[in-house]
């Protein structure tokens, strides 16, 4: 059997885990992320020695250690670029690792390290081509093509939030404006939500919220607009419209065999997905005569950030 | 030596050419367009046999036969789905091309032949990822990923002029609205000047076309621009930034090592890859930390159809 340490650098926590060949997680840990490069190196070296002694398993057991990490990453220098969570500028992780562990050490964007998982081990085993879309506070993209993760040049591709949707539309932390980010990630409903509910202050969203907009997260208008909510739905129908049209442009550009949803949105699961195939449809996928591609959400959850770097170092 | 043999399907006329491993035409023809699928396969045969007797070859000299067809094109099936100039649907073309010629036979759209022509034997020999936005009465797309032609399922993919640039935008082909086709194709651009010789009477592009606004081309705002035209330049300015904010879209997809540019509006040359670097620099070629791509106009011209066709079955 074959091992893999996987590590997940967030900007609240750092997560390693033991995972197998198959991607079953054997052992986790977690540690609050320290506040300079050095200790959180350290930290994480004595991260996975825990999971090593506690498995009874040296380094060389084991076929190398995948970072995934959110921010730029220079993958094949091994350094962070810049992860602004962190305040890191030039870190370079994968050397100062490598004192540690004399092993393969490999680092790479989260949403990349994400879309690796799926594909080895989640929701996309068996398909050739895939798209992944990661929607949380910002957009991930990760992408798999002809079997293999593509990461582009010095590991700075598959930005699919950072194309635009609406010319001169939202500005966009990259520091263009209209960009798919913009109107598809979690903060971007959550301001949907709140401009609505300002604007309908009967809207049954405002109990869901306890009167507190405040509370309103990526959930408030999907479970209001499942009850009946009018305003809920017109946020929900407006944002299957933004990510919908944002997802016909990936399958013009790849006509993948499945495109994959992840962060905290794909939660909603198939009532998600239901409603972009019925969006989709009426476009033909983007394109007449174009083959309809799976559309499904991630699987690996949790532990998806962990699985998915390890998977970095087993590809 | 190896041969091949490659044909362009076009609207007007079918040209044949034999290339050699290099890349070198070794002699072509071409033949107007039959009305229908018979009679043209039929010239194509005749013009491919004409082709093997003047070089004394026999079919089995050649390793293959490789045609481009604008269009969409189920590649595997090796069947024309539809092609509209020529009123086609559903022709079966690979398997009629292989009544006559017992060799391999590959079909793809123009676009995708144009890009591996570059790449083979273009201005993008030597880059491992390249993409091409071919700018005439469409806009058509290419990708070569880590070497390869890269189609997508059914040989669907690389529709980057499908993608969308301006939401609600232009009504497109495709059924879509604000696709990039419709904002940097030759033609959105001979729209975007004629709009713009209405708005001012004595603009010099008045003077270059002789007072006829039909006469208007992709040359005449940037012909124009060059000599000091103000209202021609603010045409210029206006594309390059719609040009220019489609590829940062593509840069931050792919980061790839070059982009190619083709089509008539490919004959400005370094003037307009000049202009396209100061547009994208000022956004950090859309990404912060992004590596700069190559950005280069394609060089196989005139040939490049029958010269990337027949790099479909060098491949």
């Amino acid at each position: 059997m074959k091992y893999a340490i996987g590590v997940d650098i967030g900007g609240m926590s750092v997560k390693a885990g033991l995972v197998n060949e198959n991607g079953a997680m054997l052992e986790k840990n977690a540690v609050k992320s320290a506040d300079t490069p050095e200790k959180l190196i350290k930290n994480m070296a004595g991260q996975i020695n825990s999971l090593l002694a506690g498995n009874k398993l040296d380094i060389a057991d084991v076929c190398g250690i995948g970072v995934g990490c959110p921010g730029a990453i220079s993958g094949e220098k091994g350094v962070v670029d810049i992860l602004p969570n962190l305040g890191w500028k030039n870190v370079p992780l994968a050397a100062e690792l490598k004192k540690y562990f004399d092993t393969r050490i490999r680092l790479s964007n989260d949403a990349n390290a994400a879309v690796l998982g799926e594909y080895k081990y989640g929701c996309a085993r068996g398909y050739t081509n895939c798209v992944m879309l990661t929607l949380g506070t910002g957009v991930g993209g990760g992408l798999i093509i002809n079997g293999r993760l593509y990461e582009g040049k010095d590991c700075k591709g598959a930005e699919l939030g950072h194309t635009t949707l609406v010319l001169d539309g939202e500005p966009c932390t990259c520091g263009r404006n209209g960009c798919v980010e913009t109107y598809v990630s979690a903060t971007a409903l959550i301001r949907q939500t709140k401009a609505a509910m300002l604007g309908d202050l009967d809207s049954a969203m405002w109990k869901y919220v306890s009167g507190d907009i405040e509370k309103v997260d990526g959930r408030t208008a999907f479970a209001c607009a499942k009850t009946g909510d009018r305003t809920a739905e017109r946020v929900v129908s407006q944002y299957i419209r933004y990510l919908s049209e944002s997802l016909m442009n990936l399958m013009n550009i790849f006509r993948p065999d499945v495109i994959i949803i992840g962060g905290g949105i794909s939660g909603e699961k198939t009532y998600l997905t239901d409603r972009i195939h019925k969006y989709c449809a009426k476009f033909y996928y983007g394109y007449k005569h174009s083959p309809k591609p799976e559309i499904l959400t991630a699987t690996l959850g949790n532990d998806a950030g962990i699985i998915g770097a390890a998977a970095l170092v087993t590809e």
